[in-house]
């Protein structure tokens, strides 16, 4: 390797290093020429180094390479590691350069500035977009969400599965999928692995998870939509009530919660993110009808009976609750019946509710879970009700023939978690390469 | 939740549970009527306990409850844990019994038997096929070269990415992909992440990886394709040739062969499967142009000086370095450029050859990887060569433009490690729902 440490590494076991020979990679990100002196500011996605080329201790020759330095220059170097004057902890004395490869062309975007220009400019020059570091700190602690996600599961006896993602029916019944041409069947992308993880429970893999891509074909022109974006998937057996998976998904963000501040791993996102949440003990959980209540009471707001929560009150109910308990969090409970899939299990007192819940954080809907139906009497019926063609989902309700366990699970929105833990404005900060319906390249 | 422990968890600490009122869940694997006693297998992903009707000690009630059981029935029990008078080492005495759900038509594949049935009834039926233990290990299995791969990449500071399946271009210039429906526009499902790892690695996150579906429209029917698989992908800067991507991939297989035989996770695998491999210190690397001499030499096969390998020449190479070396495992390095995609390094020395290789696994190719082309003149000139459009790589190029770290990666096939590492006929067995040409459902 060219490289072996991060800069993060110097930093941390900087007594290992200190008035030694190192050797450092990375990304030109600032230069400095004060005659005698050459101040380059060394980038890489951990952190910034200050490189030194001096007169006396530099070789004249690599003084003179040094001259040809640009910005975004991808350079190696070797040197000594001594305490820095500058407010930058520590610099290397330069003894030896090499460029890798530099820009042949001006920059269209300059990394170190890149979030004050307009986000589609941002996104059509991605690879330099990233390059700045707070930018490229959204992406680390995306993929510690996922890393924590799937150890939190593993650690409570799920298995990962892989799913199609290819399918012949959409799990809702065909609306808002992506078709495929697919050997001249009739076929789509997978708006969820909703049926595939249902029957790896029922497969006797009894608790599992999925991370993939999750594809919705909604003409959405939102800051919260996207077409195409990562799932957080789960779903369990031999669960007694929905709120066994309540608590599954309330122990993953307690987890998250008490990890963030203190991981290793996340040391170059907290540079530039609060990692802060409140989550109390217990996440707050309230039923629909009682939120109606609040939003109509607390903020005049008027939903009826049986109406989803909009975007408003979601964000309000958010607002309530951190007022009220403290808590980023709420679980909105026993959603309405008609606002919920054929597959949501129904409240057996009064089948115009379900056992279907909602995550709000941050007051934005970052989970959507429930307790399936897993009668196939009740299922047939169900699918009826939703005026759904029961042959068109033949092939799932033969899952539910052969005896299945109660179960449950969620789905959560990667993006949609990240972006409300580091306050981004749009989801899509929060993809490397966000596709809507205007976006299909870089 | 009505279930708490696996039955795994039983055997491990049976100390604490022996004499000792217990609950466990399961599927029933099998019934015997003694007539004063009946004895019940219970079944979960991680092994089987005998459950023991006994009139004196189960209450009347549940034993006549138990007449309802049948094949297959969701059931949980309580009762004693007490050593086994069977084979088995342990036996549950029932005190309580609830039946959950079960099977209301004979079941179309009995689960126990469901690895003699033929292929595709058991495709068809998968709900009932992975209920066989020795199935359900291959999946378990799966998730485990997943998690492995993870946690070796984490540990050598690479960060997962999760890179757009809709894409406009495919990468090797349109052949063999999937056309999708994306609002109006041309679209089409990515065959690799290819191109988006490494416009990781140029943004600055430096080493990457992703684990995904891919997409190939291969109309292919063989034992080793699938028309959408998993690919464990990476890429790496700052290296200094391709041997530093070997030595990353090597080290994976490394450290799964290493773990595979104390693993906890894998106890349930171990029960069917020997997952003992040949690996030595250093896995054999062999220029192709070596392989075609041994081929020659040893299999009197001949093979045109730059011609890809084919399957037989595989498993021949297998079969060699496997008498050789005692090694499951061998690169085949410096592929000719004819059989390579565009974006790989030509050889300094000789252009007709590259920086690209395989490694064979027991004799079947399961990673394809190369130090990439960097260098923007050179991209160009070999896109060229290779007679494809410049324009419909613009998008690609342009990442090129603005300094780049020489860097190379990997695609491995999720399925095919699972297939050689477990001995499996066919790469459908390790695949949950597998798609081709034939199969879009379940």
């Amino acid at each position: 390797m060219l490289k072996n440490n991060f800069i993060q590494e110097i930093y941390e076991n900087h007594q290992n290093y200190l008035n030694k020979d190192i050797k450092i990679c990375g990304w030109v990100s600032n230069i400095r020429d004060l005659g005698g002196v050459k101040f380059v500011l060394l980038r890489d996605r951990t952190g910034v180094l200050q490189l030194v080329f001096k007169k006396g201790i530099t070789p004249e020759e690599e003084i003179e390479k040094s001259k040809e330095l640009i910005k975004e220059s991808i350079i190696c170097i070797e040197g000594i590691l001594t305490e820095g004057k500058s407010s930058l902890k520590y610099e290397v004395q330069v003894k030896k350069l090499n460029i890798l490869n530099k820009p042949f062309e001006p920059i269209p975007l300059d990394p170190d500035s890149s979030t004050d220009a307009q986000f589609n400019v941002r996104l059509d020059y991605r690879w330099l977009d990233v390059r700045n570091r707070k930018v490229s700190a959204i992406f680390i602690f995306e993929s510690w969400v996922a890393k924590t996600f799937r150890e939190y599961l593993t650690d409570n006896g799920f298995v990962e599965v892989f799913t199609p993602k290819i399918v012949a029916t959409g799990t809702e019944g065909g609306a808002e999928v992506f078709p495929v041409i697919y050997f001249g069947k009739e076929a789509y992308l997978a708006q969820s692995p909703q049926f595939y993880k249902q029957l790896a429970v029922i497969s006797g893999l009894e608790r599992v998870f999925e991370i993939g891509p999750v594809f919705r074909a909604e003409a959405h022109h939102t800051v919260r939509h996207l077409s195409e974006f990562h799932g957080l998937d789960m779903e369990m057996g031999y669960i007694s009530s929905v709120e066994d998976v309540i608590n599954t998904v309330e122990g993953f963000f307690k987890r998250m919660s008490e990890k963030a501040l203190s991981d290793k791993y996340l040391k170059p996102v907290r540079e530039f993110f609060n990692l802060e949440v409140s989550i109390p003990e217990r996440i707050p959980r309230i039923p629909i009808r009682e939120a109606y209540k609040i939003l109509e009471n607390y903020y005049g707001k008027h939903l009826e009976i049986g109406d989803d929560l909009d975007t408003e009150s979601e964000k309000l109910l958010g607002e309530y609750v951190k007022k009220e308990f403290n808590s980023d969090f709420v679980f909105v409970t026993e959603y309405p019946w008609k606002v919920r899939p054929f597959y949501t299990m129904r409240k057996q007192e009064d089948n115009q509710w379900t056992y279907g819940f909602d995550l709000l954080f941050k007051g934005l809907e970052v989970a959507t879970g429930s307790q399936r139906e897993h009668r196939y009497d009740v299922l047939v019926k169900n699918l009826k009700d939703k005026g759904l063609d029961e042959k068109r989902f033949k092939f799932y309700l033969d899952f539910f023939k052969d005896g299945t366990p109660p179960h449950g699970g969620v789905g959560l929105g990667l993006e949609r978690i990240v972006k409300q833990f580091l306050n981004l404005d749009n989801v899509r900060e929060a993809r490397l390469l966000p596709r809507d319906t205007e976006r299909i390249t870089p």
